[in-house]
């Protein structure tokens, strides 16, 4: 459920310090040190696993639930009207980093449509 | 639930072609006819709405389920150790053009860890 070894479990605990803007029993939404936009929040479940790749039925909810949080927190950013993207990332091709399921809320600037 | 002038919702019903990789009572995957990488899949929920800035807690279980199909789509495009990206855009500042909810799943090259 948890793994010692990963940046994103230790936030989730609290041994690594983070910005943290949402959190309930499911989930962690933090924001992201290395930004690539103005807002840039990285959304995980508290649950361990790698990634989209390790999705299972009983896991695709924290999903939805994830979506609707990264709705929420781009409301609350401002965004609505302007606009924001929901990343995840699968695998080295994709550049993901950390190995445990994460979404990127992105947003605060004109993005294009380029997504890869 | 369904938008006459929506060009997913006329992919959806039939009446416009793609190439339709997967579907069910809920879900539609079909390639972008504007590919950005040499996979490039679009998974839309059948019910129309305008996007993530639209989620509400009835509709944010589709999300998992084109989560779960994303994964399965990218296994079959041989694409789950190399490695493949989810996107949804959320307004213009993300380059959204069609307004009803889908995500994009990419792959089939290096993408780098840049996403906006």
């Amino acid at each position: 459920m948890s793994d010692p070894n990963c940046v994103f479990c230790r936030i989730a605990s609290g041994q690594i310090p983070a910005t943290i803007l949402f959190q309930d029993e499911n989930l962690l939404a933090f924001r992201d040190i290395a930004p690539q936009a103005p807002t840039h929040i990285v959304l995980i479940p508290r649950a361990h696993f790698s990634g989209l790749n390790d999705l299972t039925p009983e896991r695709a909810g924290l999903v939805g639930e994830i979506a609707l949080v990264a709705k929420d927190l781009a409301a609350g950013e401002g965004l609505a009207a302007s606009g924001w993207r929901l990343v995840s990332n699968a695998g080295p091709d994709a550049g993901q980093t950390v190995f445990h399921l994460h979404f990127h809320l992105l947003g605060g600037r004109p993005m294009g449509g380029r997504m890869a």
